[in-house]
């Protein structure tokens, strides 16, 4: 037992229940239903389901040792090598990771994708374990970053369904990360409490904090504690570029003209914003644009968030995660006294509220795989039925966002065309958010503010706004085509030609672009 | 001045304001943004509205008076008035009649369908009226039923979005009708307060109360008062059928199961139904199976309620609206001791509240137009283009609640065949509702329980319990189909065919059935 280790787990009794990650290896059997801490791949648990890979890849046990997993959101290259030895049977709700999604995509893993919010209360309700003659997780394994004197767990960089999980699971192991130190004081978190005794969250403002510090568990439950010494480890960030630059630049001036109508006040309101360049680029252009006392409520944070704070922007965060690379865990670490006052890690549950986010009218971005000419949006499967990562939070913020606004480039390149994927189509393949749901449209090529417009308005502003050039008068044929037929039968509310609304996508499939050389031509 | 209506406006200076309907009218000009109280055709101004529309019936103004209309839900018969006289330009958020649906759908009528929790705080932003030089409604027309010492409106059989009306609205006229009696007593209003300072709904039972009686107003804004004798007309409630007793079996089956695994209480939990025969026989099966101490979280409430409430099986009901019929009014008025003890109305934003329902943990019941394999839903539009009433608050409710419910009979007939359209189809020609939403589906076929399920588990699941045996084959064939060519694009989570996805829809406009001879035929 290292010293380290005795310093962190403050409950004795729990260092009576030491193993190794080897040793716990036998406690998992074929079909459990297993849970992970863990959110945007940190705060995973990884020797315990390292040493259960190695295990399969010793003894054959591919496809033979299978579990239904639950991970508050995405793990790291653990959950990969889960899926790379089959040992994935069912999967919710959102997955990273070459191997998991091709899983799910060959048919070998089911997947099902629920709001991330959502998620975490429906397993509580046993909504997912109802097959089962006990309707709890059999085991769930949590990274610990310290143990409190009364065996509550200290998360590390992600809180996610931590707390549910451990309060439906029958046994709890616990890995206590002593590579990275302890994250105690940075985390404000709700224990579930289910209707019909749920009382309000009391926060009104992003750094109210009326939680616990730590996830409190039966010790009864608690079967192992295993002592991990490997850090998180995410890819660096996509830096911005000129594409995600335009995109931004055009958002900065939509918040610019809201404060000036008075819609907003000019510190704009609690912003959430997703991971990658775009999202990378409109941090930039908030802090260059001379933005100040910004808040932010949101369900992760990446790096480009410590410099809004050190430039003064940015006053306080809070989200369910800190998705940091290593470099950012260093600097954030070196300044933890200030880092640790201007930020809060939630339960997701919490951080994605419906509740708190209407309340607090946050401003939702995020990045679809494509939108409609009437504002659908698809999220998560590519011409309709190939999953990517999944839904995440993108639906608890953006139904009950003050302004829910999704940004995409105007076009993605194919294999043979640079501009063969147009990001609007008539009618996207598959439908994630709907029309009643989004504000305003963004590309690189313009913004679309869609509120209080009929569809009718909505699909010219679109088209015009922010389809790429290449797809204009394609896309505007379509509308013409579908009001002149729709006029005839009267259904004049959101044209459509059903027949044509997907035809932009078989193109592609079967062309390897979306530009049709005629709405008629066969294809 | 009648002494019923002296007797009603105990704050005098309003009686100087008094006007007839008629002379309202020099207060109308074209293109003005209105609003009216209201919803689900009760509780909205009839005598103004009325009076406005003989001025341009008299003097042949259609389509030269025309205004952008603004009702909570939908209004009564002054609402198809208007409509027919070409007086509407654009409409939000849910209507209910055949001359404005006709006029959304000739394209006459600008029509724009947004949440109803939403739709009135979006107002309050201005989001609406962000065209405008200031950005208020111009005059809302408020029926009420008195009026306070304060000059605060106690509204009639609905509260909707009146408190947001009257706090953004330039003028105010408030009709006060007379013919009804007094409803004061019965509303619990929160006014609105908008995110940086809005405060939690600290509800959380159905009956708790912590609002006003009435709706504060300036009087200053308030530019005439007149009186009403028209009372509140609607149709009588369609009563259960076959089609409709079968749905109610099946679901209440579901309950039964649902409290003997443990997963709701013995009294379930806060019910939210809608309008129509489904709903009634689903209320007359809850009592019919002896489930006592029911509760009902709600947007709008109708005759069968009563019943429930007499029979001893409802303890306490909350909504926005009491739509009854005359006799329903009569036999409430009464009974007004008992049955106002057990009744509260509330605005629509609480009543439709995300925060509420998902807290209360509701049990949401609607009708869609068509479900698809994989459980998404239509609720707004036949055959992806035209609009039938909007989507009102099934959003608010079905992606919030504990457990999500659609009921539909599993094929309603087209022109020339009894079953010739399937509820269930490969892929729904417009989404509301998205997979991500929905927890169970039932026909009077049976039900399916999707909880947890995969999309590849929920087709077979979906096309095998609760689709039109007319429909099954021809569905397992899409489905087999769609897993044989995903399989090889490896796009294996949600298989479609795109080009086959409406080819039931295109059937049906081109051929009268949604019946296909194959899938390989074309159309």
């Amino acid at each position: 037992m290292s010293q380290l280790l005795k310093q962190r787990v403050r409950y004795a009794p729990y260092l009576k229940k030491l193993r190794t990650p080897e040793e716990c290896v036998e406690l998992f059997k074929n079909n459990q239903y297993i849970g992970w801490s863990g959110f945007t791949a940190v705060g995973a648990p990884k020797v315990v389901p390292d040493a259960v890979a190695q295990h399969v890849e010793d003894n054959n046990l591919q496809g033979k040792l299978q579990f239904n997993l639950f991970v508050g959101a995405s793990a790291g290259k653990e959950e990969s090598r889960w899926a790379t030895n089959n040992m994935i049977k069912l999967r919710s709700p959102h997955q990273v990771g070459r191997p998991i999604a091709a899983g799910i995509n060959d048919g070998s893993i089911k997947f099902f994708d629920k709001h991330l919010s959502m998620f975490a209360q429906d397993l509580t309700y046993g909504f997912y374990t109802r097959e089962k003659e006990n309707d709890l997780l059999d085991i769930s394994i949590i990274e610990a970053t310290a143990i409190t004197e009364s065996g509550a767990i200290v998360p590390g960089p992600a809180v996610g369904a931590t707390p549910e999980m451990v309060s439906v699971s029958d046994k709890i192991i616990i890995e206590v990360n002593t590579a990275t130190p302890s994250f105690e004081g940075l985390h404000d978190i709700d224990m579930p409490i289910n209707p019909p005794h749920r009382p309000p969250y009391p926060y009104m403002t992003v750094d109210q904090k009326c939680g616990v510090h730590a996830v409190p568990v039966d010790p009864e439950r608690v079967i192992a504690i295993v002592e991990s010494t490997t850090k998180d480890s995410v890819p660096p960030n996509t830096p911005s570029d000129a594409m995600s630059r335009a995109i931004a630049a055009n958002l900065v001036e939509f918040f610019r003209n809201e404060v000036k109508a008075g819609r907003m006040p000019e510190n704009l309101h609690p912003l959430q914003s997703g991971i990658g360049n775009v999202a990378n680029a409109i941090i930039e252009g908030l802090a260059d644009a001379n933005f100040k006392h910004l808040n932010v409520w949101t369900e992760v944070l990446q790096d480009s968030f410590l410099d809004l704070f050190e430039n003064g922007s940015l006053d306080y965060a809070t989200s369910t995660s800190v998705r940091l690379t290593e470099a950012g865990f260093e600097r954030f670490f070196n300044n933890w006294d200030e880092f640790s006052k201007k930020l809060c890690l939630r339960s997701q549950v919490v951080s994605n509220s419906p509740e708190i986010i209407r309340r607090l009218g946050v401003i939702a971005m995020n990045t679809p795989v494509e939108v409609d000419i009437y504002a659908h949006a698809n999220s998560t499967n590519v011409q309709g039925s190939k999953m990517l990562h999944g839904l995440g939070g993108s639906g608890d913020f953006l139904r009950n966002a003050k302004v829910s606004i999704m940004h995409t480039p105007a076009a993605r390149p194919s294999k043979t065309d640079p501009t063969g994927i147009s990001c609007v189509v008539p009618f996207v393949s598959h439908i994630d958010h709907t029309e009643h749901d989004l504000d305003v449209l963004v590309t690189d090529h313009g913004l679309a503010d869609l509120r209080g417009l009929c569809p009718r308005e909505r699909s010219r502003v679109i088209i015009k706004n922010i389809a790429h050039p290449d797809y204009v008068d394609q896309l505007l044929d379509y509308v013409n085509r579908a009001e002149h037929y729709a006029n005839k039968t009267k259904s004049m509310h959101e044209p459509h030609i059903l027949a044509d609304a997907f035809k932009m996508h078989l193109n592609l499939a079967k062309n390897g672009t979306m530009k049709l050389s005629s709405w008629d031509a066969p294809i």
